[in-house]
């Protein structure tokens, strides 16, 4: 159990008393007399009269109540000491062990690398390569022709389908899909076809996918999600889609077939990007928008369809005093009609 | 099978006619000679020229129609009546049998309940804690130390991952994932830091959860699904989320991080709400909405951003109107410029 | 590997050059120095100047550059053409061997047809019946009393529950799940109580479903997925929902209960379609949009909620101009008021 001063010294912020230890961390309202909590914003300054938190971690530029007589560790940057703060009391995750598990499916042909983890009733193809540490736990499905890098964790029910490639340190959270074939169909003039999807997947270093995610195979050529990019739970990645490096995709928001996201990008949850729009570096759409036309590079944009931020709120602004312009302009008429008789 | 006396003794209706035994249960368009219809409202009412059925359970406010010559149970609740008869003829769901099959994977330290059933390629890790009667289907994941109690059912393949709290009477569809990491990074200058999401989820007592839902781990202290929610299929729950008792959040819908809903919040399909955004007692959201700020008890919003339901009305009542507005606004500087002509 | 001139052949173009044979299919920007690629619209004729591919397959009434000097096959259906040369590359896909795997749990009284595979860690329920040559995928979990045709493919994950009927040539994708309890429940004053859902699902010859797609069992009847249907990634289909045959439904849209499609309706992406509600043959509605009444054959709809596609076009062009509108109307009282004055 840590004490407060060493977390005080690990997060770099003075510290105010010293000889309590620190059992946990919790919100200020679940706090309990050894947790430690944090005050990020203003509008929790008032929780700190009610909170049992044995100390707290305070923003700098925010004033805590002179009521307040237990420890405040003052910092710069309360995202960053909370990232420590929480680094320090995680517990493991827990893992298969290392070795491939009696009831497990692991074709002759997988090549495993050194340490790598294999839980029960995971499936792993033919001619599959893995690099070293990878964990893979029980129920997921890798087909065959499968090349992921080192020291990768694949959670639960992950379906990684035939010839895809994951880069290194990458993490897939629980049932999500990588492979599915992508949606497309030309009608024959009785049915609608098939057409073949046979391109890959390319998955570059430290991407993190969460749970319930479907990311398509290409047509042909690959579907890319750029290195260090993170995707929250049920995204959709049509095929051909790419993303640049780094860029964020919120919860419930979809890429259609081709689009394409530079550097930085970030998706609100909920949002449609169509397909072949490309956003461009440092570009943002917001939440619950749909992307119908090229969004530049740092522009933002939201609505359905997505425009520059500023002109969105200017007519939703104007659209809340539009049923009153009606009436104004019935008015306006009636006068102008007095004025000509 | 039970004759029509019977049912309409179950439901409070008087008989009309006897003898006559009800073989199932189906919509007027499908239903065969021997089975029993529904019709709950006024617009239902035309298909009885045509249904098969051998008798219909009609809402009592509603007027049958003079040709009708089946027999009709007139009844107050159509809804509780349809309840009381789908009961009645509900098959049984077939469950794996109590005990545990030779090819789950049960840890040693996990402690099972009575009457337990747990079917094959199942895995239960450490130190896991169920009550009695629980039914865990082929395929499920419950990662180390989570805790169940009594009479849950979770169908295939869900995944719980590790430290889940779940109450009583708890059921979980199919490919549900409950601990994912939540959403949460730092940008470092150079790339997105993973922060450690610590926390864990307390789901209560008698909540159904659908389909492919993500609910994701506090980072730190608890996402909570309140007592009696019932969320659909495809629902995202963020990191430090928490519901009331008693809501119900219909499919693809969405609540961001530390967003919070208080007792019977009801929220539309497809609708996303904000990050820290309360709802209150007994509030209301509209499908394909977007809450961007708080709600009070029992109001009803709509509409991107949700504004009160009245107000949206009469937003969108206006917006039909906009195209001929502006014309009207161009002939009317005319005719202004006429008269100061 | 193919040469130019019997892919040439296979598409109906003439040939400029022969001797090449193609190694494979990539796009402009991808395709090295043995790779054919398509030039599908006039957006890509620019790429030319840099593309490392051997050869073209070039619509034709788009006009090559004079600068272009490899084949080009003009092609009257590019669509068609890269159907069939996908065809031709289309590697196979990694199949279980026919036989039913040792680590697979099928109940004696299933009754599977000739050449049928299943997979390891798959799981099929009592008196199932199944065709001939279907595929079962590893993990797969098939409940009791399920009926599947011929040539069927369900991939990892996937989730049939009990009772559910599929016909021939169906393919589902990796974490599907049909057959989930549609969502219904009745208020009983303390909670919410759930309606039995006692129904189940047909799913008609030919459909194609994509991953993590949920359809929910009926209350009573079923809920159908029309003949030729096909399905995307994320889709939600409720209770006693029904597709006609031909239908298309992009990623992350959902029905809800008791909706219906006709004959080949197309729904894009990210759209609900509201319960009771009918939309006729031939009818599409656009993505991120919001159907809330019933839409007629061949209607083209779009936005929340769902207009003539015209109509919403024309109100959303009116809505940029809004702002300015209420200046103009605010400078016009002034003028009336200096008139009147």
């Amino acid at each position: 159990m840590p004490s407060l001063s060493e977390i005080a010294h690990l997060i770099g912020s003075s510290v105010f008393e010293d000889g309590i230890d620190i059992a946990g961390v919790a919100t200020l309202e679940e706090a309990g007399p050894r947790d430690l909590s944090f005050v990020g914003s203003e509008s929790y300054l008032p929780l700190l009269a009610q909170t049992q938190a044995a100390a707290v971690v305070v923003q700098k530029r925010l004033k805590v109540p002179a009521t307040w007589n237990r420890p405040a560790l003052m910092v710069d940057d309360a995202d960053l000491a909370m990232a420590k703060v929480l680094e320090l009391f995680a517990p493991p995750v827990p893992r298969p062990p290392v070795g491939v598990d009696p009831l497990a499916r692991v074709a002759k042909s997988a090549n495993l690398g050194s340490d790598v983890a294999v839980g029960p009733f995971a499936f792993i193809g033919e001619r599959c390569r893995m690099g070293n540490r990878v964990v893979i736990h029980a129920g997921v499905f890798i087909g065959d022709d499968v090349v992921i890098g080192d020291d990768c964790e694949l959670f639960p029910h992950v379906t990684i389908r035939e010839r895809v490639t994951i880069g290194s340190r990458v993490i897939i959270h629980a049932n999500s899909v990588l492979g599915t074939d992508g949606f497309g169909y030309r009608w024959d003039g009785k049915q609608h076809q098939k057409i073949p999807q046979i391109g890959t997947i390319v998955v570059e270093d430290d991407v993190e996918i969460g749970s319930c995610v479907c990311i398509d195979r290409a047509k042909f050529s690959v579907t890319r999600i750029g290195r260090g990019t993170k995707i929250d739970n049920l995204v959709q990645i049509g095929h051909n889609a790419q993303t640049g490096p780094h860029c964020i995709l919120v919860g419930q928001s979809g890429m259609a077939g081709s689009s394409k996201l530079g550097t930085g990008v970030v998706v609100g949850g909920q949002t449609a990007i169509r397909d072949h729009i490309t956003m461009g570096d440092g570009s943002m759409v917001a939440a619950c928008s749909g992307v119908a036309e090229d969004v530049g590079p740092k522009q933002i944009v939201s609505g359905t369809p997505a425009l520059p931020h500023r002109q969105t709120l200017r007519e939703q602004a104007a659209l809340r005093h539009l049923p009153e312009l009606r009436n104004q302009v019935k008015k306006l008429a009636e006068e102008v009609e007095g004025l000509k008789g």
